[in-house]
């Protein structure tokens, strides 16, 4: 936790976390709920906050991740930066890929969500996700994480060992689950084999032998599931810890890829720059509280400011402080506010290019346009901009890559890139 | 098919079903229902009479057997006996002994009545029920009897495998079945792992292959899960051929051992033949019906002589004609119709017995009187009787062993024995 590298935030987020570590409470920040909860308690199996006083090793932490999908999105990272802190607590993070349900999707057919990969594909998923939470995650203090794949033990059971699993938990209770309640009074069909992914999900605990798991706050049925199953088999029953659902850039709906209101842990600083820069001033002390580690009480009080903070913050994150800095500058740039559309600007090289170089050649060369003839008009009918000015000149040209590089070229209002040695 | 042994009625009832099998009215007789049901229907699939006469291969005909307990009665005897008339028609009887729910009981441990056997336990019982059906089915015709141990598929099956399963079917359907409806009405319990039960037992149909599955009326439910699961596995769905639930021997109640209204197909011949000879009128049509090949149509018209024939007719199949006939006499020779309270008759053997022997000396020996003196008060008391006759002379003497055999030595009203050489 040193400054060595000032161009990353990681370093600032982890002297922030050390602190409030030590008056715990960054275990609070951001969770809704936490169970078993009772405060006034000194048992340790009831009260999280004397379990971590108490405990004389390393907690183990459970979070779940399902490596069906690819991208994930910030919405994701709020508990993979939960687990972040347990681990700069000193505890361990036991990461647990869901590699068995993915491998044999919906056996049944009938699910469309859960569709078959192949173990190719789970892999090479895994390793995408890992990739994208490596930013996040300490991955390389001893003991701090551990990887886990679900097909390890669940491959393995029998059905012996699954009536056993089924046996603990009544019709009532499982129809009790959100999801399934609502779907038997709608009368809409619930399959039998539905009630045996709460409980995969509950033995994955059992298996890890998980002291606390992480969720969103639509988890809790399954990770109280992982409770009683932990119980059955003689455990002591992990601790739930639920953090919202983010709502994503629209301030409207659950941030979710499908709806468009994401902002990718993969994409590119500018485009994540603009795109919570314009995040709705009712979303942002949830973003400021779930994605930063910025003291709540020392934010300023412009909008306007804030809005700025809390996307270079985010960004810095995972580009580090200067590309999030340049990622402002280049927002500030571009005209008329488009980059609100959250469209990414693609980079491209001029190492290729013979120098001097005509501006409406480079345009036809980085694809915005089709030919030199209708670079040539698009610069005449004055819809061509570098940095934001208008391009009056058909002939302009740069003199050498450094006086190109940097540049947003840009035609009309939704093309452009950024043009880079 | 011979009359070579006539001491036996199973040749006889071979003979009958050899000719009622041209008719195909040996599928009908004591049958509740045929599911599927389309007499009108030239589809093999939907008309199992159809089925029948077309097919060009032994049909596959399944029973299902619980190895939980080991004696076995009249009331377990009736599909067993359909599944004969199916061999004698050229089938193969598929008997299952469901070892693998056996022995694994209930493994959460919330079922009394599934508890866990051991495989010796298993075994043990496998081979007692099947000594008990030796009698019934044909154990010799080859290609006529298959027995499999379900252990055999389900101990392979893996999560995957079993979510498809369960997969198959949704919790309204599973709801449904009488059992868990009233349960569920009843606010009781259900416990999931109870959902796999059905489940497993139709997945024993899609094992063996089987084109008809046989059944008490209680069964319909967990038939047609095998007939769902085949269809899903590709295979065509079996029939399902239902026969009723046969009434004690009270006339009443289910017959039941714990309900002591019973007859055990292991019983002794004059047992059976005390309990049988008493059946309630209002019973009769049904025991001839489901119990024997008698044609219906020629039984006699006097009461009395229909309750001798039907006693004597179900003893022979179990213990040969010239035995159940001896029992008829037995009970006859009782006095006051005590054996109505179904006591056996234990057998003495007078092997080492010294001739000629005095009366009191084998109320004695046979432990009918704890003591010679005993034996001579209850002789004095007018208590002792043979073969029904008052016996007056405290010093009566057999003569030599021919003397004594086949002779009922009884004590009042509920204590006697057979002597035997």
């Amino acid at each position: 936790m040193s400054k060595a590298n000032p161009g990353k935030t990681q370093s600032m987020v982890c002297e922030q976390q050390a602190s409030l570590t030590q008056s715990l409470s960054w275990l609070h920040r951001g969770v809704s709920e936490i169970f078993p909860d009772r405060p006034d308690s000194d048992d340790p199996n009831e009260n999280l906050v004397r379990r971590l006083e108490t405990v004389d090793r390393p907690l183990r932490v459970k979070l779940g991740i399902d490596p069906t999908g690819t991208d994930i999105h910030l919405g994701h990272s709020i508990p993979v930066r939960k687990l972040r802190a347990f681990q700069d607590a000193g505890h361990t993070a036991v990461l647990i890929i869901g590699d068995f349900t993915a491998r044999i999707g919906d056996p049944t057919g009938k699910s469309e969500v859960r569709r078959q990969l192949t173990q190719a594909q789970v892999e090479a998923n895994a390793k995408t996700y890992l990739d994208q939470v490596r930013s996040i995650l300490d991955f390389d203090t001893p003991g701090r994480l551990e990887i886990r794949y679900n097909s390890e033990w669940l491959s393995q059971l029998d059905l012996s060992q699954i009536l056993e699993l089924l046996g603990q938990m009544t019709v009532s209770q499982m129809l009790a689950k959100e999801g399934f309640a609502e779907r038997q009074a709608q009368e809409n069909p619930i399959f039998l084999h539905e009630f045996l992914y709460p409980l995969m999900q509950g033995y994955d605990s059992v298996a890890v032998r998980a002291d606390v798991e992480l969720g969103g706050t639509d988890q809790k049925f399954n990770i109280a599931v992982g409770r009683d199953l932990q119980r059955h088999f003689g455990q002591t029953p992990q601790f739930g810890l639920l953090m919202p659902i983010l709502l994503g850039t629209d301030g409207t709906q659950k941030m979710s890829k499908s709806l468009n209101n994401y902002v990718g842990l993969t994409e590119d600083a500018l485009t994540m720059y603009s795109k919570l820069e314009k995040i709705p001033d009712t979303s942002i002390p949830d973003y400021f509280e779930l994605l930063t580690d910025l003291p709540l009480d020392e934010l300023p009080e412009n909008p306007r400011d804030l809005q700025k903070l809390l996307a270079v913050t985010i960004v810095s994150q995972f580009h580090g402080e200067t590309e999030a800095r340049q990622a402002q500058k280049d927002a500030q740039t571009l005209v008329g506010g488009q980059t609100a559309q959250a469209r990414s600007v693609p980079e491209f090289s001029v190492s290729s290019v013979e120098f001097p170089a005509k501006v409406f050649y480079l345009l036809n060369a980085s694809g915005l346009c089709k030919s030199s003839s209708e670079a040539r008009r698009q610069i005449k009918g004055g819809a061509v901009r570098i940095d934001g000015d208008r391009v009056g000149d058909e002939n302009l040209t740069f003199e050498s890559p450094t006086d190109a590089q940097g540049k947003i070229l840009q035609v009309g209002k939704k093309k452009f890139v950024r043009l880079v040695e």
